[in-house]
């Protein structure tokens, strides 16, 4: 899948992952209302809402873009029919031929990490029967647990072909209480460095146990919003795909994003979630009123896709 | 919540909760042929067989325990059918009075960690209409990100009178891989102290803004394989109770688990999952048989009841 990931991005030329968050206050009230008459104010009916909104904007981008990354808290946050919804969204655009990154941020300890890999990436057997339950392509792992929570992952992803983005540094303001910590070296004694490294090698480390033509399966989840980390780990994990969250409504902006990519203009795939499926909200957008939010949607994948075109031809 | 915990907790003479986490190797073969017979091997079969298998476990040994902890993995691997079965065994469990403590292991950015917390502990606004989720009463918590990440839950446990367990040092065996790294202390500069020390420290400030009568809302997992870890961690967090996973099958014994309680014989709870909910497997347990598993389980409970009554004994 990773081998996948990289040749779609050569074919769309954009290393740009839409984030299907759909916040209720992103989705337009005729959605709303359409779903309401349907199925009441209820959960389902929230759930049908976020389903078409998805659906919609899916429908006007699918064609620019190689991946989608569906937050599964904005549909866990309507309980089962929040995640029946989500689980649509991931078939739909599994069919459009999308890769779907699924942020689950999950980790856990082994035995349970292997059932979040089975229920996310992998499969379950009833009986003699095989079944597959959110089947993302990709999902991303917290690593707080260290190797045994990170590595039933990694077995799926080999049986697979599937990946999984490590969080190393994250987008959020808060990120560094605990990931820029100093921390003590276990390689060259005496040295001091931030925990956020010492995570990052050890995404290198698992990484080389599962390798694709030219990066790994394993990568890592490094925030627009830290660049000089960025380069850093960049370094530290020349193998891993960086997911750089953190461009758009957070604050990251395209001259940020060079050094989160490799020489060769691959390794980094920038998500955009608001900046995107919420456009039509925006002064820039506005102009396509709430009726043609898709399209506003479509409007900021290009722009978006300009501004790290533009930002990457800069670099030289 | 935190209050009814501890007064559940005093009545019933057992800091123990019961991690309802059915592996489908442990559901006795003649329930997963009853919901095969009935659903097929399906996702929905598999979801009835840990529903019915939960059913029976809560009904032999509600009556001795002040709270479970289903750990959503399990369920989550069987797809939008089994997250299903967990909201039922939550409610479940509500209507039997028993404390539920969602692990759930949750964490992201703000606005996505709001979303978690409404969809566990909290509830959403549909339309005009307020729904809730899963509606646990307690969930634990990922403090990777953060104080970002975990301040959202807080927010809805202030609200909503419920409360969280963050995962401080947890009971597996690579958990130290960087829990336990030497990192630099903001407080005392040049002295350098584990990363689950600062983590718990985190804890215990979170804690003050969120007080129950004698203990916080806001609690910690400390692993019981880990008993000199969790000395120092009481001393940290006074207030904060104490999640203990990884007592029996894991290898934590009842001479270990003395450090997690305070002085008043408060301030842990002892989790066993497989050791109970699996009795019935263990050597010591077959004579029930796959038939009685859950009269199994309730042996197994009274047997921890007892392990952990003379261990706080023994301390004196």
């Amino acid at each position: 899948m990773i081998n996948k990931l990289v040749e779609k991005i050569k074919k769309t030329q954009a290393p740009i992952v839409v984030g299907l968050d759909p916040s209720m206050k992103f989705v337009p009230e005729q959605i709303q209302k359409r779903a309401f008459a349907e199925y009441g104010e209820t959960m389902k009916g929230a759930a049908e809402a976020i389903w078409q909104y998805n659906k919609a904007i899916v429908d006007a981008v699918y064609d620019l873009i190689p991946a989608v990354k569906p937050q599964i808290a904005m549909y866990e946050q309507f309980g089962v029919e929040g995640l029946a919804a989500f689980q649509k969204t991931v078939e739909y655009c599994r069919q459009k031929d999308l890769i779907v990154i699924g942020d689950v941020k999950r980790g856990d300890i082994g035995s349970t990490s292997e059932a979040y890999a089975a229920g996310h990436l992998g499969k379950v057997t009833v009986g003699n029967t095989v079944c597959r339950g959110f089947d993302e392509d990709f999902a991303t792992v917290n690593p707080y647990l260290g190797s045994d929570g990170v590595k039933p992952f990694i077995k799926v992803c080999q049986e697979e072909k599937k990946g999984i983005f490590v969080l190393v540094k994250t987008s959020n303001p808060s990120s560094g209480e605990f990931q820029d910590r100093l921390t003590a070296d276990d390689k060259e004694s005496g040295k001091m460095r931030p925990l956020y490294e010492i995570v990052g090698e050890h995404v290198a480390e698992w990484g080389e146990t599962c390798m694709g033509d030219s990066y790994s399966y394993v990568g890592a989840v490094v925030g627009a919003t830290y660049p000089e980390q960025g380069r850093i780990l960049r370094d530290i994990m020349p193998k891993a795909y960086i997911l750089v969250p953190g461009y758009g409504a957070q604050g990251g902006k395209g001259a940020d994003l060079v050094h989160f990519f490799n020489k060769d203009g691959l390794g980094a795939i920038v998500n955009s979630s608001r900046g995107i499926i919420a456009a039509y909200q925006q002064e820039q957008y506005a102009k396509y009123g709430a009726e043609n939010f898709a399209d506003a949607s479509r409007a900021a994948v290009l722009a978006m896709k300009e501004d790290i075109d533009q930002a990457l031809a800069a670099r030289g």
